[in-house]
């Protein structure tokens, strides 16, 4: 059976520990000299990436390659999808080619679902749609349980556009399995009503004491272009700094999947302070997507 | 002697034999759990495409790696191109970076004449002007050959804009080394006048019920922005659809080189269709392409 | 200690040599038919090239690769760079992800010097600012060190637009490390006042009897837009050609760091002259990466 990841959503809770606990191990072995870990051997993945990512495009490739796995490139700009091609002939071509799987990054909220039964490889959602972020969402988990040992009863405030949040999306799946508690910060307009009572609209200042993490969100500027955003305004009302950071539990960390804008979500001091963990979720990003082609490859001929 | 692979109508018909046999080879190699044949180990292949493509770069990029070799992506845009350098100096210099092979891609048509005898690497032609396309020339080879055993006595209906094709310029090529018969079809403006005896003007219903296989052509619309065509006509006229499917032999294959146009050169039902080779064709590219690069740099030190 | 590659300035004669030796040592390697020298085997290489570059980028690749390591290409065009990230952001990124050496080009003049205390992984300067492009003046000292056995009071000219030269600033700068002496020549605007005593402001075809080498330098026309720059009035002022090449030492060579511009700053029948080393200079430049790496990451944990 072909062993997609699609979305958080869609696993059971016995497989998400199963991957953070493989996320886990890749970590420490990434703290060593590098040793490739063979893997992946022979294997070729496809990075198909319809939208922009450096961190997420790299993380995959890097973790591709220290498992011993070869990496293709497929650009759309340079390539027949001027030409018209769909995005399932695309990817039933590059299937064709023989790759061992596809990560898909992709702006269409229902791609995923309509491929996921046509396709003969494992497809790796790297940020598809604006439902679901879930190789981010894994990596979130394991910087959290590096941090607290358990999920289950940790208070996190995810503050932004949470609207348009695939990050925020898979972390609302992730709570509900383990059971965190997630509250909503930000503005009106961004912050989309919750559906179940482990969500919780808060007033950001107001629940900074009680959460053990705060999740800061980009304002994705690019997408809001009829939205009258002052960035200081924006930053006096929902960003990070030294203030707010004053006001949460001295063991609680700052998480942010990046790219951040300094001064807008999260102040410039912020960014490295110690109990940011930002740089460290993207080293656990690697750990993470090598459990995720690890999951995905290694056991989907059973 | 620099072994170049430039066009089928350069090779002997013993040359050609034997690439076929090799591409057979490893397509049944392939369909093995993947290993590297390391063939061409420690060697390093530029993949130079002034003209974008996904499947015949990814093709090539992948046929290097399953036979070990290392592949440089050289992308026009992001480079010196950009400040006047000619190929020729762009070649050269790739040349002398100590690259053992450069795989080209290019609109002009005489580029790979030009470069045969100043080049010290073996040049491979991956669509280079609009005569041959060599590598897709000995992909169609071997899906034939994989269907009827011999390519003596086919034949062939090709369809579409014949003249800008160089899918077509390689297959004419190879129809007459092995005695296969070809019938151009498709709008007026679009089908040359054949030169030789095993070419012929056919109207496309007619020839359908005597023809082994159909090779239909993309109608590249890029090309073409005076002509008045309306995709919805043309599919009527000149596409591949149920209707013309159940004119053909039960045992005729359906090719095309690809990227298609769903609905206008063929209908959506017909791509995957159990007389459809195309994603088949795709397949069978990765190991032509092993042949050919096994073929131009195995040898070119005798 | 991390050692950075950040300018020819700021390494000391010995390591200067050490480079050179080692650098000599892998162009004869090179001359074999190539073996993976598994120097950098497990290890990640990242070129961050915001400006392009064919032949730097693809030397350090193909450097990187034939020393067994990986590389990785983060192109700024297609990431995060879009959303507003700094730099120093993206590379901090980049390090979290665990790759083993950032190799960089960027036009910002300050930008190596405020990012070397910051960052935890060996930087390498591709041709950052304008002031040095330390990996090509490395390539030139290997060039000139094959040729005439020795540095020490050898003769140079260079021409063309010194001022925007980081290619002339490197070799300005080892000229002084080495007592080589150096003639400014070409468009007085485009020529600085030297500063120091080994550099002298020449006429360049008094200068062109006496000096063993000449460094041709493109005239950069994507940055002169307001220059009134007549190619041919050029080329006969400052241009290399057959009469020019006759007035200098029959053992001289032509050196040009290349994309060059023929019929401009150096006519066509002089690129591949017996006197030109321009190829050669390409070739080396993959011998002096690979020491340049080695140089950097072998020796980093010390």
């Amino acid at each position: 059976m072909i062993k997609h990841f699609l979305s958080l959503a869609s696993l059971s809770q016995i497989d998400l520990i199963g991957l953070i606990d493989r996320a886990q191990y890749f970590s420490h072995q990434l703290k060593q000299p590098h040793q490739i870990n063979p893997i992946l051997t022979n294997k070729i993945i496809v990075n198909a990436f319809y939208e922009p990512s450096t961190r997420t495009r790299c993380s995959f490739e890097i973790a591709a390659k220290r498992l011993g796995a070869e990496v293709i490139n497929f650009v759309p700009e340079n390539s027949s999808v001027k030409k018209g091609e769909t995005v399932y002939d695309t990817l039933k071509t590059l299937e064709s080619l023989g790759v061992e799987a596809i990560v898909l990054r992709h702006s269409d909220d229902h791609i995923v679902e309509e491929l996921r039964p046509l396709l003969k490889v494992p497809l790796i959602n790297a940020g598809a749609g604006k439902h679901e972020h879930p190789s981010q969402g894994l990596l979130d988990l394991l910087t959290l349980v590096q941090e607290f040992k358990t999920l289950k009863g940790l208070k996190i405030a995810v503050c932004g556009d949470i609207k348009h949040s695939r990050v925020a999306g898979s972390l609302m799946v992730a709570a509900k399995i383990f059971g965190m508690e997630i509250h909503l910060c930000g503005p009106e307009s961004l912050v989309p009503t919750p559906q179940e009572s482990h969500i919780i609209k808060s007033d950001f200042d107001t629940v900074l004491p009680v959460v053990d993490a705060v999740m800061m969100l980009r304002i994705q500027l690019e997408r809001h272009e009829n939205l009258d955003l002052n960035p200081t305004t924006y930053h006096h009302q929902f960003g990070m700094n030294h203030r707010r950071q004053l006001m949460m539990k001295k063991n609680a960390i700052i998480l942010h999947p990046g790219p951040f804008n300094r001064g807008v979500e999260i102040s410039d001091e912020m960014v490295e302070h110690p109990q940011s963990r930002i740089f460290k979720q993207m080293n656990n990003g690697v750990a993470s997507r090598m459990a995720i082609l690890e999951w995905a490859l290694n056991r989907s001929s059973l």
